[in-house]
């Protein structure tokens, strides 16, 4: 007999991965199929059967599965329905959880992904044992999930935690969100790209990313910050004012003990976070200042997503 | 056999509001006494023992009270201390729950104005049966309680839940805290006070203020714009525009059902909360839209204080 298992799938915009997941957070095993190319969000859950149910089989069939935990963006906890995400293949709202529970045949919960990362770090990962702390994704865009008295907020309709569309700067850059100045804009993967390629036009000093310039990618300005380019370490500091001062606000909110970073742009290291923590120091009222740890998730990317999904379950 | 009581405390700057409250809600008695006035925190306590004491054993002893619930400016639920409040007469760190407790004879618990206000909403006003709403106090300053899950957000210290000191305008008005720009220098009765005095000196415009320049009150603020005065009007939309916008904000972090607004400028009513709301809507992610009521407190401002302290006694 095996030991029960929750099956936690993580829904990107292009790739859905997953994995069979223990109580103790190992992945016995995981896979991936994509989430892009299929005409409707029922032809995506034929593709999922047929990548998951064989998996499941293979490791001693449904009746050791607890459950599906999905973790995808714009997903709401209580209607398990993902809402007008923007980087999803399929408009509106999508009852992903049914979706899921009905195609594979077992009981499904879904929650937006930096939710299910905040919970994932908190059963597993850095914030084991922390009941106050705030978990930022820096991706693509800026997603957040925020843990109060060991519980993750969701708010009375389970949209809360949204600090990427907090207005960072008041009649700032145009967000996808049809507003200005989010923070995403500035303090994400996209953002840091369109800081660089304004910065370009409107300042006249040389740079290595010059010869990029209209197709710079977040990558390439972490290298030129390695090599020392001086526009490049000036765009990380300045993203890193601009996070750093919302999250001083953030603070002022929910008092964490920590703050923890997970995804591509965290792992630009002190390159952007040390900047980070220097001006939410200098902006905390005094009562937080020299409290608030600065963490780094501990789980890799791909697990991180698969876990957090998982532990939905539990 | 009289029924069981808990003592609340509400310790203002000025004054120190107290009652019996039984577990309905119901004020038995309450009376006051002076904050201000005492050499030493020691002889504060005196004061408190001299006032309260001969008020319990009329009303059936000590053996018919529970507990003591203390409301106060900075005030920790955690420790039970007052920190630095700017507005009490003793500066530093006060143990103040521990010397009640001693002076008393009975245990206590403290917490800050702000949330016992909420928690007094949430057992007998306004929020009850809430879940997930937002207390703000608009009085000499801003004062903030969070209530996610049902429960208060504390935060890992203690300190959570202070909206005033969240940065609303950037290199914005010079704070009591010691930065810049804080909500609570606009959008408190000393904000737009201050908002008047600066827009006398800045512009040319006739006004009803005019005649009471130098020593402008809120009340006074209040009557002209009930006169149709614009320069008043105008402040109360300038004030609730800079309101809004930052509950916009504190909205995409909780995502609450309802915020709930207790305190002097509160009862300005229309007058400010209208503006507050257009801007607060104007500047939602489209998922927050028309989904947060806007309350006011429907417990006498004396009494919300007393059974929010009491409250944490239950």
């Amino acid at each position: 007999m095996n030991e029960p298992f929750a099956l936690g799938i993580d829904i990107g915009g292009t790739n859905s991965a997953f994995g069979l997941v223990n109580r103790r957070g190992e992945i016995i095993v995981k896979s991936s199929f994509p989430t892009k190319g299929h005409a409707t969000v029922e032809d995506y859950i034929v593709a999922m059967k047929a990548a998951i149910l064989p998996v499941i089989d293979d490791n001693g069939g449904k009746g050791n599965v607890i459950g599906v935990g999905i973790g995808a963006p714009s997903g709401n906890f209580y209607t398990g329905e993902i809402v007008d995400a923007p980087n999803m293949p399929w408009p509106g709202v999508i009852p992903m959880a049914r979706l899921v529970s009905e195609g594979l045949g077992l009981k499904a919960t879904l929650t937006n992904d930096a939710n299910a990362a905040a919970i994932g770090e908190m059963m597993y990962g850095t914030a084991k044992g922390l009941k106050d702390f705030i978990l930022v994704t820096l991706g693509t865009g800026v997603g957040s999930g925020f843990v109060a008295n060991g519980q993750l907020i969701y708010g009375h309709d389970g949209f809360a935690g949204e600090l990427g569309h907090v207005i960072a700067v008041r009649e700032g850059r145009m967000c996808n969100c049809g507003r200005k100045g989010c923070l995403e804009t500035y303090a994400s993967a996209t953002g840091i790209v369109a800081t660089a390629e304004e910065w370009l036009d409107t300042h006249t000093d040389g740079s290595l990313l010059r010869t990029h310039k209209g197709e710079i990618t977040s990558k390439q300005i972490h290298e030129a910050a390695l090599q020392g380019d001086k526009m490049a370490l000036d765009i990380f500091a300045y993203t890193g004012k601009i996070l750093g001062q919302t999250l001083a606000d953030a603070v002022a909110i929910t008092s964490p003990a920590a703050i923890i970073f997970f995804g591509g742009l965290a792992k630009s290291g002190d390159l952007l976070l040390g900047h980070v923590q220097r001006h939410m120091e200098e902006n905390l009222l005094h009562l937080y200042r020299n409290k608030v740890a600065f963490l780094r998730s501990a789980l890799p990317d791909a697990d991180a997503a698969i876990l957090g999904a998982s532990a939905l379950v539990w």
